[in-house]
């Protein structure tokens, strides 16, 4: 077991060094994916890559926050075990020698639980930092776990003194405001810091104001990879003391990055350039990747599975599987009845095969009639509508989730953020499957985004009618979704100041849109709680996504015009 | 407007008097129903309810905890009108005249939003008070909207020096303390306290012990009511300052509660008898018919139906819908196949006969046959498997919600807290439903309340082979639901230690489980965490229910042994 040293206010910890670069300390950035809950694979993982950053000259190996057990580990941080659990891996940790070691871990003691960074080197646990900002809003709830640390950490190291910080930390101003007081010559922050659109811009900015406000370097090290309906994208930094940007990892990339530090100049070498800022679609696009490959890979399943309608949305959610799992893992079923038009037959075809994905064809014609035909006396006086509809959709889903169940993929279903908001959508009929893949892309990004992976090739791997055609549910004859629905743009637009901008109806009627589309959308996004409640996850790339992200109660009474 | 004053630490505020009756106070304590988000009604209802205490010779009147806005609000307390909603709904409530009415209301201002209570008096806002510690685990969310308030709050009242606190403050030791040291004569508590199994005895042992402590009587008001998944049964107390309960308002009904407190001996009159203790049965029972009336009666539908399988679950759950919602907005089906044995057919139909609810039997045959016959080209090469009892639970699961669709009634589901735990249930199939009555009812307690309500009548409502035949959910030849799972009896007991109780595989190993089977178990319950996430709400009646009370990650690594 190592000891372990509790760091008051302003202390400050000497580490010994090992002086092969006089007045230099190399970092090694670990930028990599620990999986929630896996604490022994986590250890193996940590073990053979700060041995690998030793070997390639680190002086101090950095993992991001909680790396020990992922994040967020949510309820796992109640179990009774952890305790032990992580007392054991981190006396395997302290073995790591030659090093030193700072990695993310809930640390456990008579005071509670605490979101902490350590410091180990040559078989001691040297250190302890509690995070101070514990986020208790959007999709995190670290109050219901953790305690807040009240203190600085400092220590000593080749004449350097770095102060430690985690994520939330670094977003306020008063811990780094202390460190610089207390004498830090620079900063390293450890993260697990979710992907939303344009959040690394966010970061940067921010970064460089904090780094430059207070004269100090940091080390910002995020994690990557996905865990449920978060995915991190890394693009760990180093930013010297006047806020420029001396290295930028690569977004959604496993990496170890090294960055040498010099202590007379406080300054990072920079030979390395910076990746080029991705293009809003190209980070939307490599998130949703990402996001389904890791959950398909830790769930189990073979492969996915997933209807295949001809339409964009399971066009796009088609590329997104084949590239996120390969084209030998992904199954398409084209599941045609009286409204399919042959269009969409060509096209579902024709896509999977330039895909390279099996495709069958499994119509539903029998699977409907005789669900009608065992209804049929119940509904004997009763006239068509939307229930004969759903019935299509939920034969549909029951054929997919019966492949499922034989053949052992998991289904993902392929509804898009705007119909999930408005409830356009059946509930057991297409909602089913394991992930949306779509979950939290609006229609008119699904269409950026469909244009952006076509252009990346020199064939179109989505054909263009599947593009330029009206977008239908084909669940009756001449169906198109703009008899249900305000044209997407405009849906679009006031869902956005609805959901993400929180906007209420007032306000949304003083920007300029028509008062009763308005209330009609609001009234939508309302009543169709219910339906999101029962529906798959999927990953979040917007400010404010559906699920843990957005809690409301299913039965209440708000009004909407107030 | 009313004027609002803040009341720093330790400063008293005194209120006019109507001295009507020298030397005592009468206080009202309303224990009804606010529904959540619906301010303008419940504006209306505690006005109507405040004249009528004022009538019938209350000084004061007492509502519960967020009663302006309901509870939990959720994240209706993050829409940025709220703020002008609730000043408007103040200057509505200031506006009640002759008596002192005290609030719960989220109160925000510059420095944020409290949790907190008003004491409104002749057209003027006299005080407010911010609830002290904000609850932050379990099913309770307050850091995630609420500000923690930092003084106390006393005002005076004919000649007594009343404390004001809100719910979570109660159960800590210091905010009642400070009060007592500060000149409190009585402490009034607004509440909106959720229902669990043992809770009322609990919050009485609480009570008793904290007044006869401090040396000071309660006023403890308590909501009652739904919300979702949350049951408030009521049971509002007063308590002597020796810490004998004068008063307990029945549980689980709306109330006005009475009570005159005598000045000068600082005691309450008692002559009214507490009801009698609930039984646990009893109890149990009643939070499950509130539970499901609410959310039927507030979601807008006209009825439910269900499907009656001749089993225990769904037998028990058309008890509790036709106590819940009367036998005419209950509609029972019964949708036999092939392994439905006759005894299931008898004991369904006399059983809806018994409890006077429509009855239908609809055969899923040609359901089965039909989604079989689309499957059949891409089954030929494959044997049957669990994927054809899915089938017929999911032919099912798309007829009750097509029956749902065409006459407008919700479906509910019957899925016990055993199945939900191991996955003992079909997705989209028996799962479907807006409600699942039995959620948080372990099976071998769906035994004791079954026996429990056909104890109620003379004439079993349930017929006796239903709960003495061995469960099966029918869907092969002879199937049991012992050939999958371990006997209720021991399955329950697990269950129980693992969920409720939070200990991990060795801890229930050693309590004297068989080693294998605490291994089957606890991997069924991690591993069907992605069929709970889909599943409907259900009511909260065990101190651990599933849902937003117990936060799992979807896919993890966690390891049962450790």
């Amino acid at each position: 077991m190592p000891k372990t040293k509790a760091t008051p206010t302003g202390d400050t910890t000497t580490l010994n060094s090992v002086d092969t670069h006089l007045g230099k300390i190399t970092f090694a950035l670990i930028q990599t994916n620990f999986w929630v809950g896996d604490i022994a694979g986590n250890v193996k993982k940590m073990h053979a890559l700060a041995i690998d950053a030793k070997n390639r000259g680190a002086d101090i190996v950095v993992f991001p926050e909680l790396s020990l057990v992922g994040y967020p580990p949510e309820d796992l941080l109640l179990r009774p075990t952890l305790g032990e659990r992580v007392k054991d891996a981190m006396a395997k940790l302290a073995e790591i020698d030659g090093i030193v070691t700072i990695l993310g871990y809930p640390h456990i003691d008579q005071h509670g639980t605490f979101n902490s960074a350590a410091i180990l080197q040559g078989g001691v646990q040297k250190g302890f930092y509690h995070k101070q900002c514990l986020p208790n809003y959007g999709i995190f709830d670290e109050v219901r776990y953790f305690k807040q640390g009240r203190n600085q950490v400092l220590f000593d190291y080749k004449g350097a003194t770095i102060g430690l910080l985690i994520c939330e930390d670094i977003w306020h101003e008063h811990p780094i405001k202390a460190l610089k007081e207390q004498g830090a010559d620079l900063v390293v922050v450890i993260n697990a810091s979710p992907f939303e659109i344009g959040k690394q811009a966010q970061r940067k900015a921010l970064l460089e104001k904090q780094a430059s406000t207070h004269q100090l370097p940091i080390v910002y090290v995020n994690t990557v990879g996905a865990q449920d309906d978060v995915v991190f994208d890394g693009g760990s930094l180093i930013v010297q003391a006047d806020g420029q940007i001396a290295h930028e990892a690569p977004r959604f990339l496993n990496q170890l990055m090294m960055a040498q530090y010099d202590v007379p100049s406080k300054q990072f070498s920079s030979q390395a350039k910076a990746p080029l800022m991705l293009s809003e679609e190209s980070e939307m696009y490599q998130a949703l990747v990402v996001g389904l490959r890791d959950y398909v890979n830790r769930s189990g399943f073979k492969g996915v599975i997933l209807g295949l309608s001809g339409g964009i949305d399971s066009a796009l959610s088609l590329c997104i599987a084949v590239d996120a799992l390969g084209s030998d893992r992904v199954y398409a079923v084209m599941m045609p009845y009286e409204y399919t038009s042959s269009i969409s037959l060509e096209d579902a075809e024709a896509q999977a095969a330039r895909l390279n994905v099996s495709y069958t064809v499994c119509p539903i014609h029998d699977a409907v009639a005789g669900l009608r035909s065992s209804l049929a006396p119940l509904f004997a006086n009763s006239q068509p509508d939307v229930t004969e509809e759903n019935l299509q959709a939920r034969a549909r889903g029951t054929i997919l989730m019966a492949l499922s169940n034989k053949f052992g993929h998991m289904v993902i279903s392929t509804g898009n953020k705007s119909e999930n908001a408005v409830g356009y959508a059946t509930l057991y009929g297409d909602m089913v499957g394991g992930f949306d893949v779509l979950k939290d892309v609006y229609k008119t990004d699904v269409y950026r985004l469909a244009n952006y992976r076509n252009r990346l090739e020199d064939t179109p791997v989505i054909p263009e009618r599947v593009i330029t055609r009206p977008p239908s549910a084909e669940l009756r004859p001449d169906q198109k979704d703009q008899d249900s629905l305000p044209d997407y743009e405009l849906l679009d637009n006031i869902l956005r100041l609805y959901i993400e901008e929180d906007l209420g109806y007032k306000a949304i009627v003083a920007v300029g849109f028509e008062p009763s589309v308005v209330e009609k959308v609001l009234g939508m996004v309302d009543k169709a709680e219910y339906k999101r409640r029962q529906g798959a996850i999927g990953t979040k790339i917007t400010k404010k996504s559906f699920g843990r992200e957005r809690r409301y109660p299913l039965v209440n009474g708000w009004s909407i015009k107030g």
